[in-house]
């Protein structure tokens, strides 16, 4: 064996197929910034945010209209109303939109507002919604679950894939470990062996994993340095106030610093 | 509360204090890059891979002398005649020597040789010795115990500051979890937190964290772009003869090229 | 504080109470034992299965109708005619039928065949599921999830009593750590936890925690020794022709005998 | 295969061979109790809890002298000070004394006061100290690390084997998970595998697995009934006032009913 092939063996080989949303392409080089509120709120909040994010470099819209939650108690997402303010915000400001569901019965719904269908950290097992959003046409984000094994990940997108669905993009948000220091151990090494052992796009979600905005920027960076495709990251300009996860959210004004610090990793 | 202090709010307040070894200074913004084999192995390897590390930009030269191994079995080391060929081969290419140090006895013995005394991450709870490295006036690169706390390493650190000697530099080397598709997981929210909690300056090893080589460059990539000071990388020139952990060893070349890459990175 | 309140709190209290099937009493201090295959396979299977768990003194028969896996070409049950197979072996052997339910679209069909619906571990956070069952008027088994902690474990069952049905029976069956050496790790804390933070029964699945068979009985007999309400044990007569997990399940000889040896235990 | 290579595949297979402290068998079949404080604290401390856990039926009394603890500042024990009382209660009450050695340096003095020579689990990996207590010939008492492996731990006992010392006693003592309900997940089934897997007797310690007194008693039981060859149990009589670990201390009253508790177990 030679020097070269040595060398070769060395350097991860990624096969990425990129996923395209209209004429947005998803793992074709450029990061994607993915942004905007844990939760769908008003029409106020969504085009508050929604313009801060934009104006900033995000290239999708996110906002949670079903949310699932821990707590029975806790609010649960404005379910159609939610769907529909996110979709006026989007069209408003010309961008694309990706929204979480949760049940089988509701993919269609889903899917008639949505540019990108979000399957959450706590349905990566699923099966069944996993085999409904397959049989969409829609691209799935496909965040892997908390305690999930990049093979179980991967396994699942295979459920998506069994109905002709193969625009799929994986999103690591973090895994659970002894570790109570953040919310999530982030866990960086799982976007490079997702990227090599499948052919979607990966992207990253630092502020699930982090749970304090301080360290998000700083997990951002890290990712697009270790070469995900892209980042989902939860916005929000009055955090106090948010009705889900504000204790996380960057406010616009950091998130704007963060993605123009961005440039400088990707240029290398 | 006004947007600028929720905008400082939200930023990681580091305050390191940096580490001098000679005049290289540990912490105080360029990041320092310590490399070199798992383990001294004779003369002839030590001034091969020596020369090809510090020829790419390597601050500090590591080698093994003493290595605590799982299998009592396995190589542990020349001892004595590590420690000499470690700091000979150091004193030729003019650049500061790292070693483990393993027993409380020998601790006065690697101190005379050693420029940077490392404390393992199995050793980490072992109180004596870091009582015993406290009591020199060597810098001390204290890792992580692969299933510690922040808060427990930080203790640990402050078992070496008890002694008088508040030259310590951290290192994070990964995490035990239920992942093992890497040998552990590499925690980068842990560089950050040590950051912001402590004085000290916290470097990274993504070669224990990867176990596999071509992961290192990514998370080595990823430790400088979220904050990190340094990088510990194991490098060796004929790693299917390496007498421990070749496995996850890189190739003189490809840590060029990482070390290289860093650039872009670190100018952001 | 006197040596008597000081007593008081070194033990556990608890204050369970009981779920009915018919008149089977679960969690009113007799183990209760919940035995059969994985998956239902065929008429003959059930019944000669059934037959033997039943004189082996196992209270309630289990059989797998819809099986959620990893993968998606493995066998995934017969469905509705695994649902009739498993009515008709209880009817004939005159044993209560547990079965699982991963769909909310299926939730009235298995509650018309069972007289207890499962929720698999993989299910504990699928809140549309839980909530689903919660609407009807059958005891639910709810499993751990596999990472979930008792709080959001106490959480899930919420969902269900928020429809009206608190007949909720909760089962450990084994946390995912960093050891490999066993399928999961068993959580007997939690058993006793989860009976002092709750008021429901706890039964405990030591075949999914193992992983292998010869630690099934020892795990089982441990459960019992903590203070579980009663077993979720797999068992098949052909082990190496199972569709589903059969390299865990005991054989009926090996059931009769744990069964059997719990008796000491319990007149403690 | 027939049925009954089929149940004997089944069964767990040991062949333990007993370690002898003067005349007291360990792993020979009868559970052996090893109980005590935490700290040796005074001569009238060990005093009335040494005669309290005797009168319940402890064949061992344990008291550290040198506690390895997380932070600096920490009650470190009373060193030889300690060992000397320990030794002095032991003769008074004729049974043996069990306690920790932490530095390779004190190993010889240890050994002239103790009759069995305890590793504490931050210690597991230290190799220098198992060689060192392997030099002895003494029984060692080896706590499994609280992130180790069960091949690691059978590993760390070669170690104290390399020296010619195979009296080894194993220690399950809870490992760190993600879960923080309990201090560590007390991890049943490796009492199981480390029996199956190696010859040495394997005992429990639930005290610092539960970390809270309410556990121990139902933790202790279960790891009787899974097969334990005995247990170590912290006991204090006013754990209010203990200089370490008071809080998951046992009164003697508690462990009285508890060792009575364990006759209808051993008796299955």
């Amino acid at each position: 064996m030679n020097t070269n092939s040595w060398v070769q063996d060395q350097v991860l080989n990624t096969n990425t197929i990129p996923v395209y949303v209209g004429n947005l392409a998803i793992g074709a080089g450029q990061p994607i910034i993915m942004a905007g509120p844990c939760a769908v709120e008003s029409e106020e909040q969504m085009m508050r945010i929604g313009k801060a994010v934009a104006a900033a470099g995000a290239h999708v819209l996110r906002g949670g209209a079903y949310k699932p939650r821990t707590n029975v108690q806790s609010f649960q997402g404005l379910g159609l109303a939610g769907l529909e303010l996110l979709r006026k915000t989007g069209d408003a400001l010309g961008i694309p939109v990706v929204t979480e569901v949760v049940s089988p019965a509701d993919v269609d719904l889903v899917a008639s507002y949505a540019d990108i269908l979000q399957i959450g950290s706590r349905n990566m097992h699923n099966y069944p919604l996993l085999l409904e959003v397959g049989r969409t046409r829609k691209p799935v984000l496909l965040k892997r679950g908390y305690a999930a094994t990049i093979e179980e990940w991967l396994a699942a997108a295979d459920y998506i894939a069994a109905g002709g669905n193969n625009q799929i993009i994986l999103c690591e948000r973090g895994i659970r470990t002894f570790s109570t220091e953040t919310r999530n151990t982030f866990d960086i090494s799982a976007i490079c062996l997702a990227k090599m052992k499948s052919p979607y796009p990966v992207i990253a979600d630092p502020s699930h994993a982090a749970g304090i905005p301080s360290l998000v920027p700083h997990l951002a960076r890290a990712a697009i340095a270790a070469g995900a495709d892209g980042l989902l990251i939860e916005v929000h300009d009055r955090p106090e106030e948010a009705l889900c996860d504000g204790g996380q959210a960057l406010l616009p004004e950091v998130f704007r610093q963060l993605v123009h610090s961005l440039r400088t990793i990707t240029e290398g």
